[in-house]
Formats: C-alpha cells, structure tokens, sequence
C-alpha cells in the first residue's frame, strides 16, 4: 500500500496565489513609493486623482459616474473601449493597492475584448448592444471560462473554469467587457471582507473602517470609482451592506430576476432563501442599464431558475403607484423594533423625509413589526447546515474556518472586545431536514404575516394604495471597524431577503461629527440594542457615507428603480436648496 | 396526578364524520334502491342521467361540456345561479353514492351564495365577476370559513377554518360558487385515492380501477359531470394523473402562478419542489377561465408566494411561438427511457402525432433524457422528511399511516400481489439537512441539463426555435386496479414538477381491446419495465380513458394552455374525419 497523499499546505497555496496575483499587474500601474499613502492616512479615496499614474483623460473617464453618458460616449466613438478600458484598469490596480479589493487580475484579455468591440463598431458602425465597451467587475464567484474562483477558500485556488457563468455569457453578448473580480469573505457569510488568501478589503474612507460584505471588494473597488458598474450577490444584505458602507448604488433583486447559473456559491441546494445577484453602481443609470439589459436578454432560457417574465416598461412608469412619479407615499422604518441605528443613520432618515414631503410626496411612519423573528428564523435556516458545507470545502486543504473577523487581526482591525454580541457564525451542529422544513413553514407564514401588514398601509395614505414603498436603514450605523459589524447589522437587511423584496440602496451624506453627536440614551429593546448605542462615538465614523434603501415588493424591480430615482432626485434637489 | 387524556379513538371520529357527511345530503337526492347499481356493474358513468333524480333540465345544465357556455349562459341570466348550482350538486351527490367522491357537503350555504349572485345580478345588471355563478369544486385541502378541512387525516376531524384561503377569496370575488370539498388520499402523497375517513374513490368508468390521486376525488366527480370546474393540487402528478385516468384536461401551473396560502398542506415547509394548485375541467375552456381570473385578480397581493406576472395576453397568442398556431413543432415523448407506456398510451401518442401533422404541424422525437435520474432525486427529497411528517399528524389521533394502497382491501380492490415494484411510500428515516441540500443541488444541476437539452432542439425543429411543446404521457398505463398505480406511474409526471414546466392534460380515446392488443415483448430498460409490460392485458383496462399531456415552459402557462387547443382541435378534426 503506498503512502497517502499528504494535505496540501493551505498557507504556500494563498502566498502562491497572492504571487501570481501581483505578476498581472503591470509594473508601470504599481505606485511609486512616494505615491504609496502612509499606514496612518485613513481616507484613501483621492489616491487615485493624486498618485500619478492616470492620465487627465483617465481620471475624466474614470470620474464619470453617470453610467448612461459613458455609455454614450462608448457607443459614439468619442471614448474607444481600449480607452475606457485601460483608464478604468489602471484605476482599479491603484484602488487595489490602497483597499485591497480585487482577487483575478487579466490585462490582457479586457483589452483584447476592448480591440474586438472597437473593430466590430469601426466596421459595422453599430455597437455589440447596449452595454458596448463597459467595464464591469465582477465578484468572485461569477465564473469566467479559464480564470480561477476562489470565493476566498483556500481550497479552491486552482478551480480553473471550463465555462463562463450564464450572467458572463449574457454580458458579453451585450458588449460589456468583464475586466477583474472582486474580493470576499470566506464562506461568503459575513458582512465585511476577509479571507485566507487575499486578507482584508479596506473602506475608501477610513481604512480603519469596513467596507462591508460579503460583496466588500466590489464596494470599495466601485466607490473608489474604479469601476463604473459591478455585480454582486446577497443572501442576507451582501449586496447592500457593502453599498452602503461605501456610499454607492446597489439593488437586491427579488429571486429569479438575474441568472445565477454556472456560479459559485456557499450552501449550495440551499433552496428557500437563495442569493441573488445584482448590480452595483455609482449612479442609478448603472443599475437600471444592468437589470434592464439582463431582463431583456431572455435569462430564463439559459437559467431554468429565471423567471419568465419580460422587463416591465409599464412598472417603471409606477403603473402599479399611481402611474406618476409624483404623490406617492413612503414609509420610515425609523427603527425594526430591535436595534435603533445610531444618530447618523436617523439623521439620513429625517432628512430623506424631508426631501421628500418638500418634492410633494407623503411620508408616513412605518407601523411596527416583530422584525427580530424573520431575522432569527433565517438565521436558523443558514445554520441548518452552514457548517457541514464550510468543513466539506475547508477540509480540502486543511485551511481553518473563520470564526470571527474580529479574531483575524491585522494593523488596520480595532481589537476592542465586543462580548455581548455573538460573532456571526454559524452554529456546529446541523439540523434535520425535518427541523429545516419547520423553520421554513414558519418563514413562510411570517411572509404571509408581512404581506397582510404592508396590505394593511392602504388606510394610512389617503391615495387608496397601500405605501408604495419603505425608505429603511441598510446597517443600523455607519462603516464600523473592522471586526465590528456584527450579527445586528444584518437585521434590516436580512429581513429583505426573507420577504424577497426588491430593494436598492441610495446614498444620502456622510458622518459629520459636528453634527451628528451622541443622543442621551433610549429605552432600549435588548442588550444588542444597548451595546450598539454604547458604540456609537461620532469621531470613529467620521467620513463614513450614510445610506438609506428603498424596499419594494416581490418582482418589483422597475418600480424599486424608479421609485429610488423619485428619492435620490428629492435628496440632491433638497441638498441644493436646504431649508433657510 | 391526574391520568393522562385517554387518545381519541380515530375509528370512532372517522364513523362519526360520515354520519355528519350523510346527514348533509338531502334526502331526496339519495338514489331509490332500484336506481342503484349493483355492485358488479363497474362503468356508472351513465347513472346521472338514468337514475330520476336529475330534471331534464338540470341534465341539460350539467351537460354542457364547455365552461365558456355556462358562463355566457349565467351572465346573460338565461340559466339562474341558484338552478346552475342545483343542477350540479344533485349530480355531485348521485356521483358521490357511486364513486365516493366527495368530502365536504353543503348544500344550504352554496344555495344562500347562488341566491345573492342572482339577486346582485338582477339589480345591478351586472355579473360580479367572470366566473359569476359557476359552482366549483375544491380539493379537500382548499380552506373555507366554517368548514373542516381533514384531507384525509382522521386527526384533522374537527379542524374548523376560521378564514377562507386565498385561492376561495378569489374566486368569490370572481363571483363563483364553491360548492363541494372532494375527496384525497391521507398524506396527499399517494397517486391514487383513499384515506381512513372517507375510503375509496373510484373511477367511473370501471369502478374496479383507480380514479388517480392525490386529487382523485375531483378526476371523478368532474368526469361524472357532477362539477363544470374544480381545484386540485400537483406535487409530482397529483392533477396530471387523475385527470389522466378519468379522462379530462386538468392543468398542472408552475410554482406561484395560483396562491396557495391558506391551504392546507403536506410536507410544509418543504420548498424545494411546491406543491402548486389548478384547475381540472371537462373543457379547455374551463382551465383558461380560472387561470386568466385568477392571474388577472393580481394573486400576490394577497400570497407572498404568488408571482407577480400578470396574465400575458400575447403569451396566448403565442408570441414566443412564431405568433401563429399554425406551423409549431411539437416532440414525442415515446418513452423515458424507463418504462414504456403500454399500447394504449403509444396509440394515443401516434394518434396525436397524426393529427398534428394532418393539421400542418411538425412532429418530431423528443430526444432521450435520463428522466430516472430526475424522478429518483425528487423522490429522495421528499423523503428527507417525509414520514416525520406524516407522524405528526397522525400521532395526534393513532390513526395508522397508510402504507399501501394494495394493503386497504375492500370489495372493489383486486389483490394481485406484485412485489417487483415497492409500494410509493415513505423511507423510515429522515435525513440531514446537509443530505438534503445535496440533493437539492442535484436537482438544480439536472434542471439546468434539461434546459440546455430542450434548447439544443432548435436543430431539430427548422424554424430557429427549440421545440414548441413535449407531447408526453402522463402514466404509462390506463387507469389500473385500486392498489397497482405503484410509483413507475408518477414518472412521467414527476419529472416535470422538478423542472417546473406548465403542463397540460387532454384525453385522446378509450382503450379498446379490439384495437389495443398486447405487443410482443420490448428489450425491457429494467424489471419495473418488464413488470408494466407483464400487466398490460387489453380486458383490465377496457373503457379506461386514454390521455396525454402537453408540456411546456417555466411560467408558460398561457402559450400552454393555447397549444394544448391547436392539439384538441387538431384532435377532433382528425376523428371527425378519419384518414381513408
């Protein structure tokens, strides 16, 4: 009998990955040493504009937020995709080097894909289709034939795909040009940004401060404006926790809406509460070109768990609320009855309210729901089997589980102990389908439970419709620390996942210490509730965005879209005329 | 220490619930003992009309085949609601005395519902909805006020509703009459109909064989004209298959196109592969009635689990289809590669076939497909949890889980043993959750095989498109004896609940031993097949209704419903007219 194979060593893995990673980038898009911001510089936003290495005409493409009018000057001919391409690469190398936000890195395929979309629109003088020429990153779990997916598992370096993700294939037959992936947590299941092989993805802002997760690489990559439009995925938030944190656009679709076939995933054949994926943007033109594009592209004949069902024209004209995007009724989620978010997070509420009623819509309170039960029950859904899954794939190559983002220190993680809020993890024993089957009834008749109370808002807004949509915290604070994001963050998230509500995050303001100071303490729900007022100090969120979502129903995206442009229109429109 | 409650005795409640069931029945609607039929005389489809309990008129009423009739009829108050509902439900009772079909009775409540709907319709003028009048029939798993639903467990007796489900709400707001409960077998998951409260339900063509199950007691009382319309519920052919051996249409819809809440259910809580509610009918016309009103009456306001889709009018006129019902391309499914069908079932395909072409359509052979692979996962999935389940329930009364259809004899069951071909029961022990989302992702991985193999039809078909509909069959056999619908029968059913396709059943013929003589043994694909081949004898199943379905599309149901009309047209030209 010969001897067996002994584990490979999960550590020589990652550093041989991260040296493979770091021979892609090209030398002259490194930043010269004195480029290279200081450990103490916390706000890394501006590197970009200051290091050097982007041309003027870069940083104008790269700066461009309104995906719609890069669009147009791509489908024009007034910026090549070789150009826009490049510029947008470049930046997403330095963005990396100061957030650590990407895993695959391939130069030399975007700009061959560039040079092929510039020579089909030469010669044929019509683009490939409506995304022609777009960069769009892509989270590390959206295969692309021939490169690795990692999905932060150690186990997983050398997954070479054989085959492009339905969502790739439909892209690049829209003309977009995948050109990087994106960092994540391992197991997919937090709400910040860690793992084994690539480390910590750090916020723009304050690299103190988490970028969210698990979709965090995509959040920084964006904000740091890196890339005009990127796809992420969400279970439970992770999509829209690291939106927030980081100050962008980004939509939960409902299930279904956007194709998931051909990907990567954790807890796979977990079927009653899926992750989705969807896009992240800063501008609501990016979201909306990306669902609308996808949509059109008829995904249910590639993905059997697509939903046939056409984009909705007549939905994003807000048939279903009153067929104008005016008079509508939003309600507040002031707080879930569980945690109250800090000062910054109801200052965005009050003054999105106030944007509001002054462009002419009614604003009403959301009644109270016991919140805290959908969370708790999806989070016993997850740990059903989460562990099983996790150890099926870390036994592999011996890696360890991350068990807390707070444990994994590094020299930008705050220690402070945090012992009343259990980390987010799961629990180590499984369930029984039996037990699983109980907890999804339960679910299901919570569901039942939401929709009769959202029914119910028809007596409340004088207009005969029910509210036409909630305006809710994302995280009930601002980017914390590393290490800090703990399970409460995801309670007005993951509720959304549950109910399947389309949902997208807008951003409203960012931190102002000189504002936003300590509140005298509330009644407070709970201990979680106690512990999260305590944390709150104005000087360690400083700078932080503040982001707000919109939920609407069930397969509504059109009109979660048009609805949070109705929003970000009041909010900018306020913010240039504040109140005297 | 008081003694412990004494456990109810089931057998008492189950003889005390009949008492109550005949104690509904007005007197004058029992049949006389000389209408009766003996007990040998098997086809009592004819009893209605010759028993005297019917007018002329009220079988004038129940006669007319085509829903779209009775409703124009109802509307323009050329035929009252009150004598509508009479007329029905005194054939649902005198079906009921012989082929034990029913559940719930309430004759006063249908007739007060049927006296406002004539009154609203006298003073207003104006029907209160598009079904206004029509009595309809529900599964007993369909909740109304007031009512018990048991569905088929002695421990349910005694479980009074206090609210409608929301599929009845519905329809009472369409201005239809439910009117009668029909009968199912204890845990729903038998494809034959038989429980400890109300026994058997029998077909009316040949009382010794099977009406079908899970919605047995539908197939039978609508086959016996007792009903225009009824709902039942398809899990893994529990529409098909009834609708199948009693020779009507009966539509299996795909997940949340018809709400569900508010029913009552096996296996809650199991999401992976839902149950789904439809309509049976004696007419085409009858199916699209409850499908377009319902999906018109926007069902996921009030169902979380409803899709937001309204009814897609171009969809009907098959849009995706080329636009035209002429020139589609429909396959044959011969066999799966598993069981082939016996010789009626093949006539019915080839006369199908015929007709297709004869009408100007292209018939090809559907490609073969691993169906097995499919049928066995969902098998396993339902039995994760299964028995656990059903334990619950019955625990509550003592009442046996039935573990055989075979097993319950009675004076109408033939007892030929057949042990090659295990009963379609339960495993003993449930699995892990980690088991189950296993092969939940199995499953996803075959459904994503099946559609990359329907569209690679597109080579087959010449008009660019993938093959418009599957033509298969829905059992492999006629309806067979009580006890021998073992589980090859849901295979050709099954399969499809996986893959969520729309389907629909249209009857073809009846077996006729003079044409529908046995062949001579196949190269038999495994002992189940050479078993169904071994049991085909032309006499056993003489008279039995000959059936297919029609399959199409995820969320097709519309383009469905139209193609299941080209191919009973084509159907009925071609016997009006056959071939020289």
């Amino acid at each position: 009998m010969s001897a067996p194979t002994p584990p490979p060593n999960w550590q020589a893995l990652c550093t041989d990955k991260r040296a493979r990673q770091l021979a892609q980038i090209p030398k002259e898009w490194l930043l010269p040493a004195s480029s290279l911001p200081p450990a103490e510089q916390l706000d890394v936003s501006n590197v970009p504009r200051e290091c050097g290495v982007l041309t003027a005409r870069e940083l104008e493409i790269t700066e461009i937020d309104d995906v719609s009018v890069l669009l147009a000057k791509l489908a024009s001919v007034e910026w090549s995709a070789v150009e826009v391409v490049t510029a947008f690469y470049k930046r997403a190398i330095v963005a990396h080097q100061v957030v650590n936000c990407l895993t695959e890195i391939f130069v030399e395929r975007a700009l061959a894909r560039a040079q092929e979309l510039d020579a089909h629109l030469a010669k044929t003088g019509k683009p490939i289709g409506p995304l022609h020429g777009l960069p769009i990153s892509l989270k590390d779990q959206i295969r692309m034939k021939g490169l690795e997916t990692t999905m932060g598992y150690a186990s997983w370096i050398g997954d070479y795909s054989d085959h492009d993700s339905v969502l790739v294939t439909l892209l690049y037959e829209a003309g977009a040009n995948p050109f990087v992936r994106s960092n994540v947590p391992q197991t997919l299941m937090w709400p910040e940004t860690y793992n084994h092989i690539f480390g910590r993805t750090v916020n723009p802002y304050n690299r103190k401060l988490t970028s969210g997760g698990s979709s965090g690489g995509e959040g920084a990559l964006i904000s740091m404006k890196g890339s005009p439009l990127g796809v992420g995925s969400d279970i439970g938030g992770s999509i829209r926790i690291p939106s927030a944190l980081c100050g962008i656009y980004g939509m939960r679709p409902s299930y279904g809406r956007v194709p998931y076939a051909g990907c990567t995933n954790s807890m796979e054949g977990q079927d009653s509460v899926p992750s989705v994926l969807g896009p992240l943007s800063r501008s609501l033109s990016g979201i909306k070109a990306f669902m609308q594009t996808i949509i059109s592209s008829k995904p249910w004949e590639r993905d059997p768990l697509a939903i046939r069902k056409a984009w909705d024209e007549e939905g994003y004209q807000l048939r279903d609320h009153g067929g104008d995007p005016k008079g509508l009724v939003f309600a507040i989620l002031w707080d879930n009855s569980h945690v109250v978010p800090h000062p910054p997070i109801t200052r965005g509420l009050e003054e999105t309210k106030k944007a509001l009623e002054r462009a002419g819509h009614k604003v009403v309170d959301w009644p109270a729901f016991p919140y805290a039960k959908l969370s708790t029950n999806l989070g016993q859904i997850w740990n059903a089997a989460a562990t099983d899954d996790y150890r099926a794939t870390t036994n592999a190559s011996g890696e360890p589980i991350i068990t807390s983002m707070e444990h994994e220190t590094d020299s930008l993680s705050e220690n402070a102990a945090d012992a009343t809020v259990p980390d987010f993890r799961p629990a180590e024993d499984g369930l029984s389908a039996y037990h699983l089957w109980q907890l999804q009834k339960e679910k299901t008749a919570l569901r039942v439970q939401h929709l009769a109370h959202w029914q119910a808002t028809s007596a409340l807004t004088g207009t005969g419709r029910p509210v036409d949509a909630i305006i809710s915290p994302v995280v009930a604070y601002a980017a914390p620390p590393h290490g800090r994001n703990k399970n409460r963050s995801a309670n007005y998230t993951m509720v959304f996942n549950s109910l399947d509500y389309a949902c997208c995050v807008f951003p409203v303001s960012k931190v102002d210490p000189s504002i936003d100071v300590r509140r005298p303490a509330h009644s407070f729900y709970n201990e979680f509730d106690k512990t999260n007022y305590e944390f709150y100090d104005p000087e360690r969120f400083k700078g932080a965005p503040i982001s707000l979502q919109l939920v609407g129903g069930t397969h509504e995206e059109e009109a979660v879209i048009a609805m949070t442009e109705v929003v970000d229109k009041a909010l900018k429109e306020y913010k240039a005329t504040p109140l005297s």
